[in-house]
C-alpha cells in the first residue's frame, strides 16, 4: 500500500512539530506541512519556521501568505461592525484560525491529499474550527488529530522528538502566546482559573511609554487609511504602524471571558493595541455619521457576526449577508478621529467629518435653532406619547 | 377669574428660578414649586434650594425624595442590563429626569393643579421627557414652558430676577453640571462641537489618587450588596460609598455622543465612577454565570431598554416586560468581583461565585477532561458543519 | 404680491379635488396638481382623472409614472423580506404613499414651488408620510394641509365644489378603497370598530372561482420571473398577471390591525392576491435554499424594514443597508414553487430548485445516510449539551 | 455480573417494542419501559399500550401523565409567544418530545437506572432531544440507542419480534403519525421530497364540515379560558374541546419545512386545528392590547423561544427568562376573539376587550378627534423627520 498523503497544519510549535514527525515516522504518512501566514510573524520568524520544518525530513513544506486576504475578507468587517466579543475581545485568534483552515483545506484539495492533520487538543475551539472548515471545503480528506486522539503529554512529545533527533526548545513557557495581526492572545496560569490578573511581564509588548501622545486616524468608508496624516495604501500596513505606535502604551489589553464552541467557559488574556484603537475610533466616527436606527440594528448584526465567526461558521452565507449590510452602512463613515494615548488608557477627543450629522449648521444640542419651533416639539411629544396616554387611560397608571 | 394653580418642576437653577417668578409675577399664577430629590444632593444642598425657593414668594415649595424608588424601579435594571447607551453612557440624566417627571405629575394630580410648568428649552431631551410623562399621567393639566416658548436669554432672566429682588449668582459657569446618583453630566464648551476633550477641571471630582487600590464588590442576584466585605442594606448607600472610593481615581469619565429624542446629535461629558465600576463588574460576573444565549439575548434587550428609557418611554409596558426578563436572568448572578483601581483606569481581576460555570470541576478550557472525548467533539464538529457542507456541495465553494 | 406656486398631491378623490379648488379659488394660489401612478390604475382611469383635473381650471396637471421604480426600489425588497406587517399586511398603501411623496417632492423642487399641499386629514398615517418626505426632500417648500387644518366636513367639500361648478359624484360610498399594485385597502363600517368582518361585496374583486387551479411561480434570485412557465421581462407585469389569475379566488384578503405612526390603533381590510401568493411562495423557496441563521436574522431585519417603511422612514439609510442584506441573501433563492389555488385559500405544494438544501443527495430527514454516523450525532448531542450539563451541575435541576 | 438496569423510553410503536425485546432478550438487560402521556392518547389507547408492553415480559412498565405540566411549562408559553416555527409549525412534536425526555430522565434517576434507552434513528431531531436531556438530568446513566447504532431495518425488527412471539401489526403504513395535544405530525411519501402535497386521507381528522361556524374564544392574561361562553377550569380541556369543534374543518393543516438540529432540511405535514386557532386568535387579541414595541420585541423573543425549544434546549435558563417576559406581557391580554370557521380556512372577525387600545374613546383611525390637533401632528412629523432632514442636507439626496 502506498503511503497516505497528509497535509499538516503547521505552526512550528511543539504540537505540530511533534505531529509532523509522528505522522511520518510513526504512522508512515507522506507529510506535507503547510504554514499559513496571517500577519503575526516577521520575515525572519517565518524563515526560521521554514528551516525547522525542512529539518524534519518531511515530504514538503509550504508557507501560504494570506494577510491581505484575511484583512479584505474579515478584519475589514470586524472594524465596520466594531466587533468585540462579549464587549471585550477583538476575536484575534478566532478569526485568524478560520482563515488558516480555509487556506489549508484549499491547499489539501490542490494536493489531492488523502488526509488533513491538525495538532489541536480535544479541549479548545480550534479543533472545531479546523474540523468544520476541512469537512466543508475538503470533505474527501479524512481528518487526523493525533494530540486529540491520543492525548499525548508534553513530555512524551519532547521525548519523541529527541528520539528522532529533534531538540525542541525544552523550556516550558509560563504563558502561551498566539501572535497575530489582529491581536496576540496570552494564556496560562492566571487565566486558567476565574480569578487572577496577568502580570505585566506576561504581555509580549511592555508598556514603556510615559508621556501622552496625540494620534489622528483617518477613515474612508469605514477603513483606516491614514495615521497622523500619513496615508497607507494597504490597510494591513496601517495596522502594523498603529501597533508600533500604540503598543508601548499598554493599550488594548484585557482578559476575555467567553463561551467556547464546545460549551465550556474560558478565559484568555490578549493585547491588541491597534485593533482596540481602530474599533473604538471607528465606533466614535459612526456615532457622528450614522442614523439612530443604523447604529441600533448594526450593533445587533455585529453581535451575530462575532458570534458566528468565533464559532467557526465563517462559511455560512449569513456572514456574507451581514457583510453586505456593513459595507452598505459605511458609505459616509469617513473622517478623522482624534485620540490621546496615555500609559494603559486612551481618550477619544472627537472627530471631524464632512458627513458629521452633529454639524452645527442644523441645530446644536442644548441651543435654540431655526428649523423647528418649541411648538413643533410640543406637538411631537404629544403624538409620540399618544400610545402611552391611551394605554394609561385604558389600563390605569401603576407605579 | 381665580388664579391658575401651576405646579412647577423646580431645581434651584437659573431657569426654574426665573420660571417661578415669571409664572407668579408676570403671568399671575399660583405657583407651587416641587423639587424631586433623586440622590444627587446633600442634605445641606437641599436645604439651600428650599430656602432659596421659599424666598421667592411663591405659594408653596415641596421636596419629594425618591432615590430609593429610583433605584428599585430603574437603576437596578440598568445594572442588570449592563446598560451603557452607545456603549458609553450610563444614562445618568435620562433615567433621573423621567422619575422626576413622574413624581411631579403625581404631585400635580394630588394638588389638582391646572397646569404643570417646566423650565426646559426647545433644544434638548428633557422637554420631551417632561411633556411625555405629564401628558400620560396628568393629561388634564396643561403644560407651560416659558423658556421654550419665549426663548428668553440668560441675561434677560437674570435681569428679571434682579428686578424682583432676587440676586441670582451672576457668574456664568463654563460647564453646566447635572449631579445625580447614577452619574454627573458635564456639558459646555468642548462638548458643543464634535471635537474637543473636557479638561480635568471640568469634572467636579478631581482625580487625586496616585496609588493602585484593590476593591471587591459582592453581588447578590445582580444587585450590589457589599464593598470590600462591608454589607449595605440599602444599595443606594453602596453606590454612594463606591463613588467615594472610586471618584478620586477619575474613573468612569467619558464623552457620550448620542441621538437626542428630537433627532439631532449631541455630545455630553460625564463622570460616573460607581455606575461604571458596578456595570463592568456585574457584566464580568454574568460572563461567568449566564449561558451563552442568556448573554446574547439579554444584550439585545438591554439595548432596547436603554433606548426606550433614554427617549422618555419608561411608562411603556415593554419596559416592565424587559425588567421581568432581567429579574429572571439574575437568579444566579451572585458572587464577588475583584477590581484594581488605577488613576484613570481600572482592571477587572476576576470573580468568585458558587454559580461560576467556568468551575474547573467540569473541564477547563485548553485542558483535557473526562466528561467527553475527542471523538465526541469530532462528531460534534461533523454535525455542526452539516448545513455548511450541504450548502457548499449544492452551491459550490466561493472565496 | 404674486401668487404662491403650490404643487398639490392629487388623486382625483373628493378631498384632493376640493383642495385643488380651495387652494386656487379661495386662497388664490397657483395650483399645479400632480398625480403619481404606482400601478393601481388602468390607462382609462388615469385619463379620466386627468380630464377631471383639467376641468378644475388649475394652473397645470401632471401624471408621473413610477410603477417600475416603485417595484425596483421597494416591492422587490418587500418580497425578498417576506414582509407582512404584523404577520398580515403587505404594506400595500404604506409603501405606495412614500413613493408618491418622493415623486411629488422632487416635482415640487423642479417646479421651484413655494409650497406643497396634500389632502390628508389629521387622523391617519399618510399626513406623516407626506410631511416627513416633503420636509426631507423639499425643505424650502412649506406644507399646506387644508383638510387637516380646517377639518372640513365631507358635505362642506361637496357644497364648495358644487358652488364652483364641479359636480362631484355625491354618492357616499360605504367603503373607501385605495387601489394599488401591491394590494387594495378596504376601509369603512366594520373596520371602524374592533369587531366586524368585511362582507364579500366590500372587496372590489369578487371571489368567483369554484375549481382548484395549479399555479407555478418561478423565482430568480428572489424575484418573480415566470408564471406557469411564461416568462415576464418586467416583474410588474408578472404581478398584474398573477393578480388576474388569483384575484377571483378571494385569496390574500384579511383585516390588518396595526399601530399608526401617531400611536393609535387602526384596522383596515385589504385584498392582495398576488402579493400574498408571491410572498408565501418566496418564503417557502427560502426555507429550502437559505441556511438556518440566514432565515433567523433575515426575519428580524424584515420586521425592521416593514416597521420603518410603514412609518414613513424609507429615506433613512438603514433601509438601504437592510436592502443590501436582502439582496445578498437572494443569491440562491431561485427555483419553482408549486401552488394550488382554492376559493378563499391556497396550498403550497413544494418547490424545485438546484439550490435546494433538502436535496436528497445529502441525507434525508428521518432516513439513514452515509455522511455521518450515529456516533457522530451522539458526540454532537454530548457537546451541544455541555453548557446545560454544567449549568445543571452547578445550579441544580429545577422543574 | 448482575443485569444492567435500563429505563426504556417506550411509545408502543414498532421501534420501541423492538428495543424492549432486544434489550432484554438479546442484550440481557433488566428493562423498565416508561411511557409518557402528553395528551395525545385516549384512556383506551393508553390501556392498550400498557397491555402490549406488559406482554413483552420486561421487568416493569410505567405510564407517567404530564399533560397538565406540559401545558403549564410549555404550551402556555407557545401561545403567549404566538410561536409558529418558520411561521408555520406549532412545534407539536418538538415540544412534546422534550417533556417526555425530562420525565423519563427523572424516572431513571429515581430508579437509579444504569442506562436509558431510546428508539430514535440516527437521522432525526428526537435523538438529539433525548440525548441532550438525558445527559443533562441523568448524567450518570449511559445512553443506549439500538436503532441508531445498529441501523436495524424495519423487516429485521418485525422478524425479531415474531421470533420472540410478538406479532407486531405487519401492515406498513404510508404515513407515520405522532399524535399530540399540540398537533399531530404526518410524515411519509410526499413529505420525503421537496415537492408534494399530502392527500386528504393522510390526515387523521377528515374535513367533514360543510357549513360555516362562529366560534368565540375567551382569553384571560393570554390563556384560553372559555369557548363559546363555556368556561374551562383546565386549559388542556379547552384545547381538546376546541380540537373537537375545529378538527372537522380541516383547519391548521400545513407542511412545515425546517432545519433539523443536525443541519439537514426536513419536511413534515401536520394538523393542529386548536393550536392554530388559539395562536391566531391570541395574536389578534395582542394586536389590540399590546403597545407597538411590546409586539415588536416579543416577536423576536418568540422566534428565539421556538428555535431553542425546537433544538432541545428547553433546559437552558434563557427560556425561563423569555417566559418571564411573556408572562409579564400578558397582563392585559384578556378578552374575546370572534372567529368564523369554514372548511379549510377561517376568518378572524375581531375582538372585544376592556383593554383594547383601539378603543374609540381615544380617537379612531381616520377620524378626527379631540386629544390632539393637526398642528401637533405637523410638529410631530417635523421633529420625527429631523434626523432624515439633517442626513439629507449633509449627504445629499440620492434616489
Amino acid at each position: 500500500m502506498s503511503k497516505e498523503k497528509v497535509v499538516l497544519a503547521y505552526s512550528g510549535g511543539l504540537d505540530t512539530t511533534f505531529c509532523a514527525l509522528f505522522l511520518s515516522k510513526e504512522l508512515g504518512h507522506e507529510v506535507h506541512a503547510v504554514m499559513v501566514d496571517t500577519g503575526g510573524y516577521t520575515a525572519e520568524e517565518l524563515e526560521a519556521i521554514k528551516n525547522k520544518a525542512l529539518s524534519l525530513g518531511i515530504a514538503s513544506y509550504k508557507c501560504i501568505h494570506i494577510t491581505d486576504e484575511f484583512y479584505d475578507k474579515c478584519i475589514k468587517y470586524l472594524i465596520m461592525g466594531n466587533v468585540l466579543k462579549n464587549n471585550t475581545y477583538p476575536l484575534s485568534v478566532s478569526a485568524e484560525r478560520v482563515f488558516q483552515a480555509i487556506a489549508i483545506a484549499q491547499y489539501a484539495k490542490e494536493m489531492q491529499a488523502d488526509a488533513i492533520a491538525h495538532g489541536s487538543t480535544g479541549a479548545g475551539n480550534d479543533q472545531v474550527r479546523f474540523d468544520l472548515v476541512f469537512n466543508t471545503i475538503a470533505p474527501n480528506a479524512r481528518i487526523i488529530t493525533p494530540i486529540r486522539d491520543f492525548k499525548f503529554a508534553r513530555e512524551y512529545e519532547i521525548d519523541f522528538l529527541k528520539k528522532h533527533g529533534v531538540d525542541f526548545e525544552a523550556k516550558k513557557v509560563t504563558y502561551s502566546l498566539n501572535v497575530g495581526i489582529w491581536g496576540t492572545s496570552v494564556g496560562g496560569k492566571e487565566t486558567l482559573s476565574s480569578h487572577g490578573q496577568l502580570p505585566e511581564e506576561a504581555y509580549p509588548t511592555p508598556c514603556t511609554a510615559t508621556q501622552p501622545l496625540d494620534v489622528e486616524l483617518t477613515f474612508e468608508k469605514g477603513e483606516l487609511k491614514a495615521i497622523d496624516g500619513k496615508a497607507y495604501a494597504n490597510p494591513v500596513e496601517a495596522i502594523h504602524a498603529l501597533n508600533a505606535i500604540a503598543g508601548p502604551y499598554g493599550i488594548g489589553r484585557d482578559i476575555h471571558v467567553g463561551d467556547t464552541i464546545i460549551g465550556i467557559k474560558g478565559r484568555v488574556g490578549f493585547e491588541a493595541a491597534a485593533p482596540y484603537l481602530i474599533i473604538k475610533a471607528h465606533h466614535l466616527l459612526e456615532k457622528h455619521t450614522l442614523t439612530k436606527w443604523q447604529q441600533f440594528i448594526k450593533t445587533q448584526l455585529a453581535d451575530w457576526y462575532g458570534t458566528l465567526l468565533h464559532e467557526g461558521q465563517y462559511l455560512d452565507p449569513t456572514l456574507r449577508n451581514i457583510e453586505a449590510f456593513f459595507e452598505s452602512s459605511q458609505k459616509y463613515v469617513s473622517g478623522k478621529v482624534f485620540i490621546t494615548l496615555h500609559p494603559h488608557y486612551f481618550q477619544l477627543n472627537g472627530i471631524e467629518s464632512e458627513h458629521d450629522l452633529m454639524s452645527s449648521k442644523f441645530g446644536a444640542y442644548g441651543e435654540e435653532n431655526k428649523s423647528w419651533s418649541g411648538d413643533d416639539v410640543r406637538g411631537f411629544a404629544k403624538i409620540l406619547g399618544n400610545q402611552l396616554s391611551i394605554f394609561q387611560k385604558v389600563n390605569g397608571v401603576e407605579f
